[in-house]
């Protein structure tokens, strides 16, 4: 696969007014990402919807994916379970089917080094493909202090990156890396909130749902050629809606939206149980959009804040 | 179906030393299990590792009991999940192969009363026939007061039970009870080791996997003929193995074991995650099956403690 | 009282290098905080680290500061603890010494909705002062839903304002107004990161610990006088900080220090137990503290996102 | 203090009618318990409610039981806050009024193995009597895992003991042990429920609140002398009541009111927040307490259970 870098765009699935798999929007949503220059996909992670699809679903996400991208980037695919036989096979389905990598979060609830080691272990012997580790404790239950993670990097060399989502994530992340050296890839998520210094201290990227996945490219150019102004300017101008994005439970179902009005998909269906949003969430998103498209910018006060 | 009452056995998925399903074991599992008397069966719970089974595997453990139960007696059938459409897919899949009723248990995670509500109507309106609500907080994160379990059973006319699992039991048994009369049938669970208290605050039986299912056939007998000194005898006979069973993790393969002895699985195989247990638990174990086989009966001592 | 209405600044409780308290620095920061114009002052909440302090602690805080303030502002004051009767005997004790109100978080792991409504009518009952309720989940763990707000509101006369802190706030903050009206207040808390959302749905102001209070003021300030354009300009001219400061468990770090370099009070000094900070942090602050003081305006991208 | 072993009841705090100190209840109480045979006292755990206690209480309670004991057993005091400074000031408190050890559970949340290794370190520095870690994560949300409470016992040399209350406590057990040797004493809590499976893996006694504390220093006894026989049957006897003072939320309420019957405290009386114990429990406790007097044995029937 050559070295994982960049932004990774993790994928929503899209679905109809019924909660059905969209197969069209699922191909015209890959287009769209593409299209604004993310250098790789990731499917199936919890945008992705990954934990309320069949087994069957899960499969055809894949599968069409790959298909429509067709070798133009690297796509990671999510097989993440609470069973470990489970991720085996769904990774080694993934892999058949043309996957770069896979991404793999902790089961729920497990406790004990022990069997998340024997898990990571397992999943990443059973394919060739490199193992990406999500360290992802709000859904999964799991905390992974970076000691752990380091000594799973150790045992297992497969293991090529790690998705970084236990907030404060900047800290952890030089943690982690002071532990891992240059042997792992840590990428952050979180929608991005510290994207900025998770690149300054040594993250390889992001891999992230924002619903401008061009901003991130253009912070990430910016910063690898080291013009950091720029890469906060964009950043900076973003945030009001990187933080929008955010909020626990709505964020889905928000950036869904966004990709629906910025035509990449044709409705911003979530799947049940997801919370209800309001119309005044809408009207702020209005709001938002104007601010990112420029078009309300706000004026900027006299400095006086010291 | 006709009225839930009783024993339902929460029956264990058997696996090979690899880890598939052990199909033969299955079949004998349901014959040691009918022969010990119970009133019903109940699989794909938490017992049946429902959560790290694929959606074919689940397929198939249903088809098999089914077929090996051949209507001897009611079959409940697990199809809880993380999204509702694929709770939806599997109830209907358990219907058409005969199942006499679906268990449900909340998402993990899901948050606030319209959407719990939401997702076990959509549930029960896709399917004809009875929906357990199972009442698990520890897996799930979701707490569900009396209150709220009123409103389902209100608000969903084909939601005909409740396995209560929620401790202490014994008390919001009397809550639940006093909301919904005798609307609804609640049945008892966590290893029975509140069986007593439950079934004499008017739990309908209990829904549970403890590895003795005829002493829980005796006990309710005992009770329902209204010889509560026998009930508590046998009870209390049982008890030192009931709670030894009840450790938090490890209790599964504890049963497994215990199964394996008696001749209904051939192998004590959990699926990964699981945490190992060591040789001393199995030591301690063979002592308890003594005590529970009479051949290490305590002396008790005198009565002095008052 | 009056009405509670605007910028409640939730204070700090500044110690020495040994971690004693630091009384001068407590006068200090009380002048800084009303020199910066803030409408009141909310002191022994989590930012104050109540939950660190002796019960003598609190005591001494609550009468230093009031002293200091001498009538100028109203002083909420943070009389939260895990016994009711301890709340009780924090709060009467506010009350002689001036408190305007008493803000209370629900007991940690305190559950069922009757437990907390006996909690709360009893502190209440206990002073004559009103009685904020902080709706704090993550420090608690306890989840208080819109229904049970409004119902305690609705069961205790003088319960006149919640500090609304379950994230995402903006919604929570719809669905409180909807079922309590003009009852009661709502602020918002969590740092200020849906400050602006917060206001147009209707919160009376904010109680939180922005270390640039100022700001918060004028963003009050703006909205109240229609001026929405401006309330968002400052608003977004922060975010970068406010983020920042919105690391869990980094962020009472972060404030001290940046009130510290302020001259507010004399060190950063956190009690612990705390995390340690790093120093590419305190680098990452330098930045962020030059953003703010507009000595390093990013340079706005052209519109180019739609 | 020599070496911890045997039973140390884990007391009670008595209250009157009004939630107010019972002075007289608790000397009461001493003597119930030294009566009893055990073989030292532990205050102002969980069961002694100090996290609903005023700090002056807590110090209240220690010299007045102190006083009361005086001398005759070795007198534990939990000191635990969840700021470190306090729980230094309580512990130099409970020094002084002659503390043979302090008891210190992690603080609620604490994360981090630096910020727990801290804590514990600074608090054994700051009084010269042994440290007792208590390892109970149901309250404090904060796992500690057998190689990190190596690590505190290999850092911190007056650290003699830990009270060992994650369930499954056993395996546990067996955990610290093979990393501690005879280093540290290790105590069984949870109510008692493995006590046996304890004491046969090397506990050196338990540290909980049974109301029977005679049965608790009997089952010692005979392990100690080592008739295992005899231990069993007395546990086993007791074991129903042990399950049912077991119930999360309820065990202390019941506790206390079997304390009322035999007469060593007055009241009953929980401090709020508690949950409400219905009549019914009370009357399972009228049976459960027949049981344990030897008046209502339960007929064991005869062995067919294999």
């Amino acid at each position: 696969m050559g070295e994982l870098a960049g932004i990774y765009a993790i994928m929503a699935t899209p679905f109809d007014e019924a909660g059905r798999l969209d197969e069209a929007s699922l191909r015209t949503l890959v287009e769209f990402e593409l299209e604004r220059g993310v250098h790789g996909l990731t499917i199936l992670g919890q945008m992705g919807e990954y934990h309320k699809l069949a087994d069957a679903e899960r499969e055809r996400v894949t599968a069409i994916v790959l298909e429509q991208v067709a070798g133009r980037v690297p796509v990671i695919v999510g097989t993440s379970h609470t069973g470990t036989e489970v991720v085996i096979q769904l990774s080694q389905s993934a892999q058949r089917l043309g996957a770069a990598g896979i991404m793999v979060s902790p089961p729920n609830g497990a406790r004990g080094e022990a069997a998340l080691l024997t898990h990571f272990q397992r999943v990443a012997a059973s394919v060739e493909v490199p193992l990406i580790v999500q360290d992802e404790p709000v859904m999964t239950g799991v905390l992974m202090p970076p000691p752990l993670l380091a000594r799973l990097v150790e045992a297992i060399p497969t293991l090529t990156a790690i998705k970084l989502e236990e907030p404060p994530s900047p800290q952890k992340l030089s943690q982690v890396l002071a532990l891992t050296g240059d042997r792992v890839a840590v990428f952050g998520g979180l929608g991005g909130l510290f994207f900025l210094e998770e690149l300054r201290r040594g993250s390889r990227g992001a891999m992230t749902g924002y619903a401008f996945p061009e901003a991130l490219v253009e912070i990430y150019a910016a910063h690898v050629a080291g013009d950091h102004q720029r890469a906060a300017a964009v950043f900076y101008h973003h945030l009001p809606l990187i933080r929008f994005e955010a909020q626990v439970g709505l964020g889905l179902g928000i950036r869904k939206e966004i990709l629906r009005r910025r035509g990449a998909i044709r409705t911003a269906t979530v799947r049940s149980p997801a919370p209800a949003i309001d119309a005044q969430t809408w009207q702020e998103l209005d709001g938002l959009l104007q601010v990112v498209a420029g078009e309300a910018l706000p004026i900027l006060p006299a400095a006086r804040y010291s």
